[in-house]
């Protein structure tokens, strides 16, 4: 045993890569969005690895120029199924939005993975925050920040009583009575809420799990106080030592106050590794990728995230002085600042920005050889800002063989890093329990009066 | 090449099997419904079969006293993503609501499964018939029945529009010119309707198959017509030549009437083979299962189906005289009719008609040896009453295997069914088309003004 702190790693896994113009590398492949083949092999690259899990982002709209960069992907829950088929440990997370879907349907799908995935499915909630996902879903506006909050709030609470509205032990299977369940042990939810009314039991006995695990990657004050409530882990984006040791303390913090045992609320921050046999190759390569950016295409999104026009946005010049407040977004508020921050705290030019953004859009990068970028990883973990990362390779595959070859076994001779699973459901990697199911007294019968053959 | 009908063979997956006591024989798991490798298998032997595909039905709702038979069940679009991974040809036809679901999301679900099975998805509409899930979805009572249908209408013209909404040949992965695709050829929906407001195109690049084979199982009017309008195959249930016979015939009448080619809307009556070596094997095992339903539980579910106490269905008598006509019935409408028909037609007792029903719930019921199955089979096909079967072995994976060894090559010895799939998709197998997408006349590009970084 050491007294070193064990790291997580979740792979964050998108198309190509996390850098913009992973795709135009001659290794890259361009169909590689929808094609299941490439997600398997990360999957059991991560798990060669022995990461605690992969994870997917997602919104229901289509986000990006077309033009630049791989657009449109797989549905996650669907997505991961296919994943879990081709693997046995690594866990597997989905991002889905609680503003565009309906609590019995999301939870049961999560369920079905976690069953047919042996106890592997987490969720990251999140409550999607672009005008373009509300137009697909019969709204002219994006819903406030708050109220989209507020709803996700009892989402989640709603949905906890669907994964609990089986207990444990309501199969009996039992072939000689003829009893296959007890209907007393399975309990109507019987919600009714200022969002959501669902009236039954879930229809699909309790996951390996019990519940999926919740991540939650807004850093938003509401988004905070979302997570320290009923997070078990948070991917969030900061650029400095500094921020991450802030945001670490006020995430743990806060989940203290809500009544809740901070560890068990594992913050990772995102982190790009570029990585090269030596510091001058990892270099080579994070400028190779830059020059492949086409920065008229960054510029367009910029301005739309700045809710200024393209022209305010000279590449050569700073951004306007007289950018909204935070308060004043609706949208990704915590995204927002972070951009504002970064250009001002270091007097970036737009161009500037735009390849800072373009590498990991926001998050921190970490470019050198293995033994640097282990060595980054260990010096934010032993300053309080971190529990783990979020690995977000600038090219994929290359980037997570890498990682998983090259880093990993470092962190693992530092004894830092597990050499192999412990356990097998995601709840087992990340070190959470498994939840015991909450019983709001109940006449604990099913109300068979409601059921139409 | 034979003058002969060729068949078309889908296999309804359901847990233990069809039988609603199938669950109580020693070789049958009790746990099936939640264990992915359950389902796999019987992919694997569908796909030995040469079957087309490989259907479940769904209902966002826990249907079933839980004491009576295996409750509860993987969400179809998640688990055949699994079962995808483990085939190669055979077809994935999962149930969906358009009551309870969005267009954008499960447009996007199904085209997700295109992608990663290589076009073997199909989708079976149905707008779920019972008050238990409008339970679960905020409303105290069942939407009615037309309007049911009014919605499914507008939710399947908004999916094709999102299936459509990416050229073929949207995706230039031009790497030198930086341009992964072609913004011009990726058409936002702007759907503005009764039921729904879509605005973006689809975030996923059309799948292989364009669209998912749509598939219809409900045979009231409105269901008829919705099928005759949409539908690219229809399970119906069927007790006798005759009614199949009148249905078949009334069903491509409706789709000439819509304009539509009869052949390109399959029909497939569901089938309960009982098979066994022997005639008198076969009725054994008939007479084993049936012993094995406990008939409380099934009267139960019937008087909730007849809107009559339990106590009006003596087990020994006939059902009463007086129940409501069809019109008055809001929820699935032809499936009451059937159980009504039948049990009038064959003076069946309460105890009789549990029997029947406890079998295949309605579906016809074939009892004999292989080659009296097949014989049956092509009899229905050649007095016009099916392009096929859907077929629904009363044990699992028992049934389908005995089906599939023992059945499917005396269709295939008499010219009635493919030795090898001649081609990859669902379409392929089925003989469907691939459709060209709709383009309602619009500027073309994508409206860049709309999207948030």
């Amino acid at each position: 045993m050491t007294g070193k702190r064990m790291l997580h790693l979740n792979a964050f896994l998108m198309s190509t890569g996390h850098h913009e113009a992973s795709w135009r590398l001659p290794e890259s492949d361009p169909a590689a969005n929808t094609d299941v083949r490439h997600y398997v092999e990360l999957a059991r690259t991560a798990e060669r690895g022995r990461l605690d899990s992969v994870f997917f982002a997602d919104s229901p709209a289509l986000f990006s120029d077309v033009g630049r960069r791989p657009a449109g992907s797989l549905e996650p829950t669907v997505l991961l199924a296919a994943m879990a088929m081709a693997t046995e440990r690594v866990g597997l997370i989905a991002t889905a939005s609680t503003t565009y879907n309906e609590p019995y349907n999301l939870a049961r799908r999560f369920a079905s993975l976690d069953h047919l995935s042996g106890g592997r499915a987490g969720w990251n909630v999140v409550t999607t925050a672009t005008l373009d996902a509300a137009r697909n879903f019969n709204l002219d506006e994006l819903p406030g920040h708050r109220e989209r909050y507020r709803r996700a709030e009892e989402f989640v609470e709603v949905s906890a009583k669907l994964w609990d509205s089986w207990d444990d032990d309501a199969v009996l299977a039992d072939k000689d009575a003829g009893r296959w369940g007890d209907a007393a042990r399975v309990h109507p939810v019987e919600h009714a809420g200022r969002h959501f009314s669902v009236a039954g039991a879930l229809n699909l006995p309790r996951s390996p799990q019990g519940r999926p695990v919740l991540v939650q990657a807004g850093s938003s004050e509401d988004g905070r106080d979302f997570a320290a409530r009923h997070a078990e882990a948070v991917f969030t984006a900061q650029q400095t030592l500094a921020d991450a040791q802030d945001f670490y303390a006020d995430l743990k913090n806060r989940a203290r106050r809500f009544g809740r045992d901070p560890a068990l609320v594992k913050v990772l921050p995102g982190i790009v590794p570029v990585i090269g046999g030596t510091e001058a190759e990892a270099l080579a390569l994070e400028r190779e990728l830059d020059e492949l950016i086409r920065p008229e295409y960054a510029r367009d999104q910029l301005a739309r995230t700045l809710r200024v026009a393209p022209s305010d946005l000279p590449l050569d010049g700073q951004l306007p002085a007289d950018l909204p407040d935070e308060d004043e977004i609706e949208g990704a508020k915590s995204r927002y600042t972070l951009i504002v921050t970064l250009a001002r705290r270091e007097r970036l030019t737009v161009r500037e920005l735009i390849g800072r953004l373009g590498g990991g859009r926001g998050h921190r990068t970490f470019t050198g050889t293995p033994d640097q970028v282990a060595a980054a990883l260990e010096e934010w973990a032993d300053a309080g800002a971190a529990d783990g990362f979020n690995v977000m390779p600038p090219v994929l595959p290359s980037g997570l063989d890498v990682f998983v070859d090259q880093v990993v076994p470092l962190l693992q001779d530092r004894g830092r890093f597990r050499r192999d699973y412990d356990g097998t459901t995601l709840r087992d990697h990340y070190g959470l329990p498994r939840p015991t199911p909450v019983r709001v007294p109940l006449d604990g019968s099913l109300d068979d009066s409601q059921e139409i053959a």
